[in-house]
């Protein structure tokens, strides 16, 4: 893709916001005077996880599906992904009324498996390898002819999560900065667009796992760096940058900062806590970086992008 | 009390509103496709999990600290209860700068005591006995002249918790039925104050735990019966009916339903699952009667009340 990469523009996603408005939530912004005593800065956090399928990834996935020709839509769309994205473009799918082909590990939770079926996606199970997910991948597009939508490299999808970013300095009317997770960087590179075009003085920090710090280490180097086999408790946060990714954060991050695994796991337990919220171990991220880097963020206004809430309920981190 | 009771009117509600509204949040309604597909009605969920302190209690805290008078404020505001009354008066208090005694059992769970605390409530222990609550409350009031706010059968408490229902209908452009949970009924009451009022056609229905139906049994019989010591996982709704929440009850209340433990449980972990928020078992005793009795719930549009989100994260009841 690179000899011919499209770095979609702030125009791009203008028009993503007014394509997916009718399909999407504009979600609640929150706040917790505890926990802004806490960190001594003043922190709200944008719900995400309370768009209907759960996660932000449905912004980029319904301006993907909205902006298919009629030919191409009759054709549908396709993707592999195990997590948030597979459920989200089935969910953007169906509301087109479109098809939607997935291609998943058969050792994927099945809780994720059933979420695709409700939204009518289609899953075709491969072996739990690269080369199995892509062979498999390459047969069912060649027989449905769907669009392929990348979970995050690919332009559409940024502009559709950079629309995120545009709601959240409507709703606070302005932020000295703002922290999201990084993994594929599709939410920072959308907010990454959104905000050197309108806030360009807003900060724009990265949260990763330590145990998953490949972006940090990418940021330092000056070029991707991709992690063998990262494991985290934050398990949306896996994925390596691509060079569209790359083109985002390269250019516009502020800073990445990483958290251990028992520092993502408590912010997770007082975010639960002291907001009511379910999120997932990927969204606490954030917090817990700016817990435990508090001068950097003393006083300061910043906006915490919560990514996603899709959790087994029966499986939570800290009753392990 | 009933010799001399006052019933508070909707410009009680109305003053209350505009006495609490700087120390309160308007909590968002919330809703889900998946939810509203599983019932076959049109669900509305009012967060009052989202306030501060946690619950909806805090409008009627509110409401009776900062209605107190200059002088009566200085002695500062009483009370015993080891739940969510204990800590939304310890943090209206908190606000208005003035004392807040309360009595707890000692066996009343750290973090309860905890939260009280950290609002500067000062708590006087007692043992886990009426007369010993009676008789430790008397002295703690004797000495601080503290003024006695009861968690519920106060017509101050009343018409600030009225308040939700007033937001409520603003907020949905009107429902045609409200369903919350019934303990001691202050709640409901608060919602019959200005539902009677403002939208009289809409339907108000209790949800109580078939474990603790005193309240059922009681607008059963046509007179308060109170329960000798009744046992449910949602245990704010343990107290029984007084006089001033039996007049509302009485007098306004359509219908009380009831749910079983495992429906509770169930409910709650649906509205966890699929809202993404955290709330106590408690407020899942509505989603619980609408599921049993879909007939009557069918195509109508029903506004639910989360009444609080104040839950023990280590002891999830589904994980039990």
């Amino acid at each position: 893709m690179s000899g011919e990469m499209y770095i979609p523009t702030y125009q791009d996603m203008l028009d993503a916001h007014e394509r997916i408005k009718p399909y999407i939530r504009e979600t609640p912004v929150r706040t917790s005077a505890y926990l802004n005593e806490l960190s001594g800065a003043e922190l709200f956090f944008k719900c995400e996880n309370f768009q209907e399928p759960g996660a932000f990834k449905v912004r980029g996935a319904s301006n993907a599906v909205f902006g298919l020709d009629e030919e191409q839509a009759k054709k549908g769309v396709a993707t592999h992904s195990s997590g948030n994205h597979a459920s989200c473009l089935s969910y953007a799918a169906m509301k087109r009324g479109i098809p939607c082909n997935v291609v998943m590990p058969r050792t994927a939770p099945q809780a994720k498996k059933d979420t695709v079926k409700r939204y009518g996606g289609n899953i075709t199970e491969c072996d739990p390898s690269t080369s199995s997910r892509e062979e498999t991948f390459a047969k069912v597009q060649a027989e449905t002819g769907g669009d392929f939508v990348h979970p995050y490299n690919d332009p559409r999808v940024i502009a559709g999560q950079g629309t995120c970013a545009r709601e959240f300095m409507e709703q606070t009317g302005g932020l000295d900065m703002v922290v999201a997770p990084i993994g594929g960087g599709g939410m920072i590179s959308g907010t990454c667009l959104t905000l050197s075009h309108q806030a360009p003085e807003t900060q724009i920090i990265a949260a990763e796992p330590e145990q998953a710090d490949d972006a940090y280490r990418s940021f330092k180097a000056g070029h991707i760096i991709a992690d063998d086999a990262p494991k985290t408790i934050a398990d949306g946060l896996l994925v390596p940058l691509k060079d569209l990714t790359w083109h985002f954060v390269s250019n516009h991050v502020t800073d990445i900062l990483t958290a251990s695994e028992e520092e993502i796991i408590d912010a997770m337990k007082l975010t639960w806590k002291h907001l009511r919220i379910v999120m997932e171990a990927s969204s606490s991220v954030p917090l817990a970086t700016i817990l435990k880097n508090k001068d950097r963020f003393a006083g300061k206004r910043v906006g915490i992008i919560i990514t996603g809430g899709n959790v087994d309920l029966d499986k939570l981190p800290w009753l392990k």
